[in-house]
């Protein structure tokens, strides 16, 4: 089934860049995680801070990711993010495809977990995605 | 057959943690790039730009990475990361397990190629790792 | 004398935030060293790469920088960089104001030198803002 | 009044370092933060999240700062630290010493507050160092 895509454009900057004169690859994930947010954003209309009163949830952190480096990007680099979602039953993915002028740099695919705040522990527990989170996806 | 590992400690710092109170997962990348450098300067003998002098090389870039994160991790945690090596032909894989009190938190999987600048682009372009320095790790 | 003055939106992103919800503030650094290099591809209509290549530098590392934070932003604000220049005779000063919705967040100010790289010890040096570059700004 | 000093190696990596080659300078401000951090750590005896829930505050971000930068450093440098403290009515003072093989690179000045979480907002709001703190730094 068929969730939306969000597509954003990032601008690598010096400061993302290591004396190789290219991304420090670190920085990409900084650029997913972002990615990931804007995605919940569009879909639910709200900031993740919005988001978080309104579901009150804590984030939802990785469980897994993996990542392909195919081609550099350097400062000054205007790349192009896209992301789409699919739920499971516990869990998302998001797969993110990052390119420059047309051309797959980098892909990346995230399992991530919707966690809430466990007040008998004070940390941080997993739930199931509510069912009006998924809703708006349009993947219900 | 086997190489050398490494092991370090690294305190998570406060600044490595977001509002959920655990930290962002980018900054593990960082502790793993770091942990693959240290791994490099024990076996060589020489800090990362010591080596580039020795051995005229550009860096050793990621081609893939993949991780799974079973358990959270706070500042003022003092974690250990244990980092080994396998070489290929033209590239070679470092494997990170960061863990805390024993208990497995993180595990990463790296596959890297080693880089030279390439004069008639002004970019960089890979090439097998010297043998001496396979050697250095005890894979020759 | 009066110089251009360039403008600039900003996300604040969860992974830019800290336990206590608010931005970390080395955040700020990274976010004011952007905008000083679209201060500078705005008035030279060249991206940094760009005109390192046109005009043989290194870069413009800092020499001093002061900042006042008088309000926390959080993940999700969309802050606004207003970034001006003023040229000394070996230096040159960036000032930035970083607000939300209309109120003064943080202003920087920085001294910036330009360097060019040093063949005789492969380090940097400084050398004085071309007067090509100044006349860019309106500055000359 | 005199009171501690507190001193720390800091290794600048590679991920640190900018296409010039040498540190990029936000990232001394993350050193300087962690530096604050382990000063109150070892004054207290206490990790900063130990520190939290003894004394219920939410960190002590910035409300000033200002540095000089003498020296460029790279990654592979082992730095050296020295952080004191000097305490005010609602704020204090941390004075950073950054020095490589003896020779001073930056030096930095934080002013900080103390805040607490503020259940009439869910912000935070400043409050006065308390004693006990003050104390263990021998500055009462």
């Amino acid at each position: 089934m068929t969730t939306l895509t969000n597509s954003r454009k990032v601008r690598i900057e010096w400061g993302d860049c290591d004396p190789a004169g290219i991304i420090f690859y670190p920085r990409y994930f900084e650029i997913f995680d972002a990615a990931t947010a804007a995605l919940f954003e569009r879909a639910l209309g709200l900031t993740k801070l919005q988001q978080m009163k309104r579901f009150a949830f804590a984030g939802y952190p990785l469980a897994k990711t993996r990542a392909r480096f195919l081609k550099p990007t350097r400062f000054g680099d205007d790349v192009v993010v896209d992301s789409t979602i699919a739920f499971g039953r516990a869990s998302f993915q998001v797969e993110h495809r990052l390119s420059l002028e047309g051309a797959l740099c980098v892909e990346c695919s995230e399992t991530r977990v919707w966690v809430v705040r466990d007040p008998s522990t004070g940390g941080i527990k997993s739930q199931p995605v509510p069912e009006e989170v998924r809703e708006k996806f349009g993947a219900s």
